[in-house]
């Protein structure tokens, strides 16, 4: 064995003594997580289906209700309805700036907010992706004291993951985990098309 | 109608234009994108498999390398090979510091990158996830140099999503799309245990 290879197998060796040491010392949490996802980068909701891929894959019961995106036909949309196993509820108005009427995005979020306590509170689910609720907020159609609420009032077992940008600070403040995507370089600023797949 | 209700219905017209406009002037890429998830944040590689879904969710072809992690049984693993709809292949070794042998390290990576390698030039794939292989270069498994080359070689429809913390610059530069993932608040440093479905 090389003096590299051996100066090697000690590094990885206290860094596993410490990794065993760190997880030894952290506790289960009581309850299921509430984390949000924010930031002007992609990956918001992406991560967000990541990890109800995730939990599907430990045979955990997925919940998600999308606030604003409605008629746009998505790939994550597709394939959830096709897969079968997920829980899923859209606003049905399409992106805000194709409805002109204030008062009825209010009554479709307010609705659409209805669903997503009904099935935190019901102890049904494992997970609760809130998929851009974050923007109805930006936009107060929902208030960010309803929305904390209505977390409060889910059930011990359930976590959710809150999604879209411009999150508020005192969801940030509630949260257990905020995580900021924040663009590096993309592509729509050197003039290239949202492509299938990848962006919707 | 109401004069909120009345402004409000002006600057959605005047959003909606803007936004048809943009998309307008948008030239579709001609090949696929290569995008970079990095950062110290959580929602690296699930927002990859955020991606994957909605590539599968288009019946696009997925394939996915996983680099490093390999031992762990992971939510995202066990989903996909349930589904049967994509083609996995990991690089074997578990975490780095359960394995303590840097010859074994790097042949494993390098025979993982082959096999993406492949799989890139094929012209079989539309997305290709590598997830965590910038673990892979930053322990020097892999030069930065023979991934860029490899990028350079995959077919004109094949997008590839590159995950794990510490990216190359160099590989930023070459990227279509860099996403840094930051951590604002995180649950393991309240000392809360990695949940299943959450975090693995």
């Amino acid at each position: 064995m090389s003096e590299d290879t051996q100066s090697h197998k000690e590094k990885m060796q206290e860094r596993q003594a410490q990794q065993r040491k760190k997880v030894a010392e952290l506790k289960d949490p009581d309850k299921g997580l509430v984390l949000v996802h924010t930031g002007a980068g992609k990956g918001k909701s992406s991560s967000a289906f990541g990890v109800a891929v995730r939990a599907l894959g430990w045979k955990q019961k997925v919940g998600v209700v999308q606030f604003i995106k409605g008629k746009w036909k998505t790939g994550e949309r597709q394939f959830f309805d096709r897969l079968g196993e997920v829980t899923w509820h859209t606003m049905g108005e399409g992106f805000t700036w194709d409805t002109q009427d204030r008062d009825r995005d209010i009554a479709a979020a307010q609705a659409a907010f209805g669903k997503a306590r009904e099935m935190m509170e019901s102890g049904d689910y494992d997970l609760i992706v809130l998929d851009e609720i974050n923007i109805a907020m930006r936009y107060d159609y929902l208030s960010v004291d309803e929305v904390i609420a209505g977390l409060d009032t889910r059930d011990k077992r359930t976590g959710v993951v809150l999604t879209g940008r411009d999150a508020k600070p005192e969801l940030c403040a509630y949260a257990d985990l905020v995580t900021e995507m924040t663009e590096v370089k993309h592509p729509f600023k050197a003039g290239i098309k949202a492509q299938r797949g990848v962006d919707y």
